[in-house]
């Protein structure tokens, strides 16, 4: 089965477009858990374990990781271990390297680990992705448009009327030969997101920017799946989990995850009435 | 001392312009050294300490170690730790993210690990790099012009006359208020490695694509340094680490590298005569 037809599975017995983001700042964990590698599994499996329900997605950001070095490397491994394999598994490290490298970053990401998909850097053209856009079960989401202030500088480039994001955005269409690609396009200027929408209505996104960083739900929904032909996710990392910061984190964030999904679907529906 | 100082210092201590990038295939060590994170971490050692005296420079490529999950990345480090202090040591990891994200990964890479500089992606502009870029003494190679068959698709937009890549340099030039910004340009195009030196005279390179990938190599030397105002490393790779493939590996390494350095350095001295 291929990326995208997947996408559309999961999303439709999961009923939720929601992708869950693990960003495990150790600064910011619960009172009671340990500062330690060794903390962060115990966390996030805690997390994912009382998500789940309400989540299309889990999405891994691999820079709290790798900050802790090699063990930092083997929580990871472990926390991917425990991602539910009827949802979307996406490594989040925005590789981006050609040649040789790509390919053993590919061996890394999704063959040595559990993955599905992966976010990925456009800037050296399709040879960056080329070794993972091989296997049609693997999803690449390159970025596109993303939410920070200084995205512009690039990705405006060179004016508002013709802006490299959407080159991006129409050269990935192209490399979409195996229906496994898509698009990181931040949820914080919706009139960018439908521009993208608009010159790719085939191509899955990847939303992130909602929640902490105040995106708009209703608008990334509708613009990003009801307009589109396939479902995108929409990522909340830490408005989940940090809902709480007390023993009861997993229960707080099972809330709020479960808030969001239900809001994502609303969104959805009353668009198409 | 910001990192352009200490390149000056470092490329005339070491008279030397050549940077070694430790890329170690897994599948192409030499016969008699194990294929595992084990031998890996005993390759590039006996590489380092057989060729440090013709090298300015070490660059390792994070792809072949993270590609064996956690204990590749302990080899990393011991890789990384084995590097002299002497020698400019860069993480070629090519990250790029954003906001605590992007401080994390810092925070991974440049203080956790003993690197002096990282490759980075441009593509979210100054963010990306802003964790880096606060410490004058750790310097950022941020890609510009890469080596790869299809940058173009992406580098050259929207045309040749005006094509992201210059876009990328001038911005680059503006982020380096502490004198430690610089650009990765590959050799396998002069006259574009000239329109970037013309674009950011004050700009140090890290130029790959020479050797086992063809690049002119004194024609890169020339612009990537003569013609500026600061030393650029010329990066080789394959054609260093896998000089030899029998036990006398480390000293086939040596010999090549010790061609590499004179044949950068006569170049260099015979266009300023």
């Amino acid at each position: 089965m291929n990326f995208t037809d997947r996408l559309h599975l999961v999303v439709r017995e999961s009923q939720s477009h929601l992708c869950i983001g693990l960003d495990p700042e150790l600064d910011k964990l619960p009172a009671g858990l340990s500062r330690s590698p060794d903390g962060l599994v115990e966390f996030c499996c805690e997390i994912v374990a009382a998500t789940a329900e309400f989540a299309a997605a889990f999405k891994i950001n691999f820079a709290f990781f790798e900050a802790l070095g090699h063990a930092g490397w083997r929580a990871l491994e472990e926390v991917a271990e425990s991602l539910p394999e009827n949802r979307i598994r996406i490594a989040d490290a925005k590789r981006g390297d050609i040649g040789n490298s790509a390919k053993y970053y590919a061996r890394a990401i999704i063959h040595e680990l559990p993955f599905d998909s992966l976010t990925a850097n456009p800037y050296l053209g399709r040879d960056a992705a080329a070794a993972f856009l091989e296997d049609p079960a693997k999803g690449v989401y390159f970025l596109c448009m993303t939410s920070n202030p200084s995205a512009q500088e690039i990705q405006h480039f060179p004016n508002r009327a013709t802006p490299l994001y959407l080159h991006v955005a129409a050269r990935v269409a192209e490399w979409n030969a195996n229906q496994n690609c898509g698009l990181v396009v931040g949820a914080t200027q919706a009139d960018e997101l439908r521009e993208v929408r608009n010159t790719c209505p085939e191509l899955p996104f990847l939303i992130p920017g909602v929640g902490a960083q105040g995106g708009d739900l209703a608008a990334s929904a509708v613009i990003g799946t009801a307009q589109g032909r396939v479902p995108s996710l929409i990522n909340v990392s830490r408005a989940i989990i940090f809902a709480g910061n007390d023993q009861h984190f997993a229960s707080a964030a099972a809330k709020a995850a479960q808030k969001y999904r239900n809001d994502i679907q609303v969104a959805i529906d009353e668009s198409k009435e």
